[in-house]
């Protein structure tokens, strides 16, 4: 192993594991041959993340070097340079993103053993048969013996992928497929992705009240708005198990939770912020609903056409904003305010408008996968600031919220997700980064983090169990 | 361990590991208590399947006794006859159905280990927004790329569960999860059971369709006939993967297979036989039309009103059936005949009627879990007696069909389930069973013997590669 080498950057362009390739070369026995080829990679500002021996030989070795690229196109770059260098033959090229996804990343797994005839008798006919029965007599016995009591089903039209926009059910699948894994791996869940060929909002709802009985949750997904807001109030109208927009208020809890952080850092007060959201779809206005729940005051909601004055209609809820009825775009409503949240699109911020904030300045940027103004362009104006992106520090996604969330709702046998379960989950999720910690550059907990979904469970049963009371 | 001891019988009764129970008891340390205690257990006519120790103490032991009950009622009977042992106190009692039921039996697994923001990379955002891109600009790719190319919706409405009639989805949903467990045991297959709160042909279709695009086939299972026949029908038109009904097309395909071994023992050709169909809802009429096109010239259907006069429309197929005009009920129907397939209902046929057939005499009694007659009945009479029960010789069991074929028809990509590999997959079963094994106590495979999906995928893709060149 060769630990990360950092040389030849371009400026605003980040080697990402997503970009992450592996050549298998073939070196002479020659010394600096090494040497040559890992300088090839570095000076086009890839990074080294391994090198591997893979076999020995009299006159030469076999090696798997792995790195980091910019994208597919650097990569194809860096490889036609490692091939100038001296003494070594590229054998093969794998691009290592694609190579996880071969075959999909999920499966079905068996959870307990099935060997002989008596194990088959008792998971399958006749056995079975008598579990039917108990479920038709009571059919909240499928809770606890059936597969529905742990099960989610994530739900997607594909008309929202990531920030790519309307790619359609298939291509949303390995991003579902994605969630699933977080699902599994951070809680326990047994998600599977439904991607639906239908597109309309009563197509929508009828195929997933169709399929509800299998699942004891509903997550929704890359719904593009306004469709997303009656999905989600009709689902949660006509069934009786949770139903949550993850774009919608998997963003708002996160952004609420680290504006949490943000202000033991700074020590505002939530009553006292002056906050700007650019971009009211999905993500901005359930910011802008949960931010007024949480105790904001003054928001000011900007979209293409500048500030909205009317009030926010989200899910049949209306938000007020605007408080000092500010007039112009984004420029006019970012003038000193303390707060911007971006759920926008990349580059649509400037440094003067940072600038003209209040200092200490907070920006979330969170648009995917290029922010509203890059971090580096404000480093000097603001004391916090946040993206969407891993590669940055503060990196804010609604990864950090669902696998938590459901586990706790799916442990209370939730009906649904209150308004009072999303502040506590904001709440619990940012006491996960412990006082001493908490920097303007650490806000919030890694997506693998395996305590953020135990903290988050844990808040939210402890809603629900009063909620009961 | 103690092998299955077999006394006290109750004729016509059968223990099964349907209803299997683990009591654990304390006994003293006097000589002949454990013998005591097993007596009890015998004496009722249950079978004991085990006997383990848990710890030894100076003045006693704690075992735990399992033993397979009839139903839990005789289980109950039996666990009060072991309270009755001399010098034993029963500690506690687990149904052991129920026990592996808890929770569910699949889960959602990780096809790759997911351990640190690299892998995270790869898996989920930033990677997987370039798969996407890549199935948006070419929809195929989700084959190779996402879950779909091994993924089966295993589809119900819960109206015909089992023998049990229309029980609704939730309680379906433990069969559904049994069927994901064949599907993963045996032929490597994610499978995952959609159960429907809709139960009109239209809305049914629609919810499958709408799902379509997460899978790569769809099985259908326990839909009531005839809605199934219209259900199966308008999919295969709407979608471009596979939709297979398996209470008729399975059932169909076991049979031919079945019919193909005793074939084989009698030295009898299916263009030469009598074949009397009792029942011909889904799995009787799917019978009848496969056999058709297997070979069968002579088949009377029977249904509650007698013998059927009219051609049989299924699935917007015609099959003319009864070609000497046969008037009567199954009685008639059945002089002369030379098999007998039950589909129907238990107790519906006569030792009477067997005997007017024509020896050697072929009885398939699939009629769940009471067969149309009891094999001990007819031993004497009929040379091959086959049932749908795993507690008797000769289960025809269409598990043994669904997980092969569905591994031959996803590595094919195949498009639809046609006749040509239905008569394939009859042939390739039939021949898993060496011909030097062949009995009449012996006409199929084990349900959990590897080589069935093993030899059904390889007749399916040898079939599939011929219809496409």
């Amino acid at each position: 192993m060769v630990t990360t080498v950092r040389t030849g950057r371009i400026p605003g362009e980040h080697p990402t594991a997503g970009a992450s390739f592996r050549v298998r070369c073939r070196l002479m026995n020659v010394p600096g041959t090494l040497a040559g080829l890992l300088a090839q990679v570095g000076n086009l500002g890839s990074d080294v993340r391994s090198v591997e021996l893979i076999e020995t030989r009299y006159d030469y070795v076999l090696r798997d070097v792995t790195f980091l690229a910019y994208s597919p196109e650097h990569a194809s770059s860096v490889v036609a340079a490692m091939r100038t260098a001296p003494n070594v033959d590229i054998i093969s090229v794998t691009d290592l993103t694609l190579e996880v996804h071969a075959g999909g990343k999920i499966a079905v797994a068996l959870k307990s053993a099935v060997e002989n005839g008596d194990d088959l008798a008792r998971v399958y006919t006749p056995g079975v048969g008598r579990v039917a029965k108990l479920i038709a007599a009571d059919q909240g016995r499928a809770w606890d013996l059936t597969s529905k009591g742990n099960a989610v089903a994530i739900v997607t039209d594909g008309s929202a992928v990531l920030g790519l926009g309307s790619l359609g059910p298939l291509a949303a699948l390995p991003v579902m497929e994605g969630k699933a894994i977080l699902f599994r791996k951070m809680a326990g869940i047994d998600a599977w992705p439904l991607c639906l060929d239908v597109h309309t909002i009563p197509e929508i709802v009828d195929a997933v009240c169709a399929v509800a009985p299998s699942f004891g949750a509903i997550n929704l997904e890359d719904i593009a708005a306004p469709a997303c807001f009656e999905v989600e109030r009709l689902l949660s109208e006509r069934l009786g198990i949770p139903v949550f927009h993850d774009d919608q208020h998997g963003t708002a809890i996160v952004v609420l939770s680290a504006l949490y952080n943000a202000m033991k850092l700074t020590g505002q007060t939530l009553g006292a912020l002056r906050v700007v959201i650019c971009g009211v779809g999905a993500a901005g206005s359930a910011c802008a609903r949960l931010l007024v729940r949480a105790g904001v005051e003054d928001i000011i909601g900007v979209d293409r056409e500048g500030i909205i004055q009317s009030p926010l209609k989200v899910g049949g809820v209306e938000v007020n904003l605007n408080p000092r009825a500010v007039v112009g775009g984004l420029a006019e409503a970012m003038e000193d305010a303390d707060v911007l949240i971006g759920t926008s699109a990349g580059g649509l911020v400037s440094r003067e408008m940072v600038a003209s904030m209040r200092a200490p300045r907070i920006v979330f940027a969170l648009a995917n996968p290029d922010p509203e103004i890059h971090p580096s362009e404000i480093g000097d104006l603001a004391q916090i600031v946040a993206t969407g992106r891993s590669d940055y520090p503060n990196q804010i996604n609604n990864g950090l919220v669902f696998p938590g969330l459901f586990r706790g709702l799916l442990d209370c046998r939730a009906r649904r997700v209150s308004v009072a379960v999303m502040l506590a989950v904001a709440q619990a999720l940012s006491e996960v980064v412990p006082s001493d910690s908490l920097a303007t550059d650490y806000l919030m907990p890694s997506l693998l983090d395996p305590l953020v979904p135990v903290a988050i469970a844990q808040a939210v049963r402890k809603v629900l169990s009063t909620e009961k009371h």
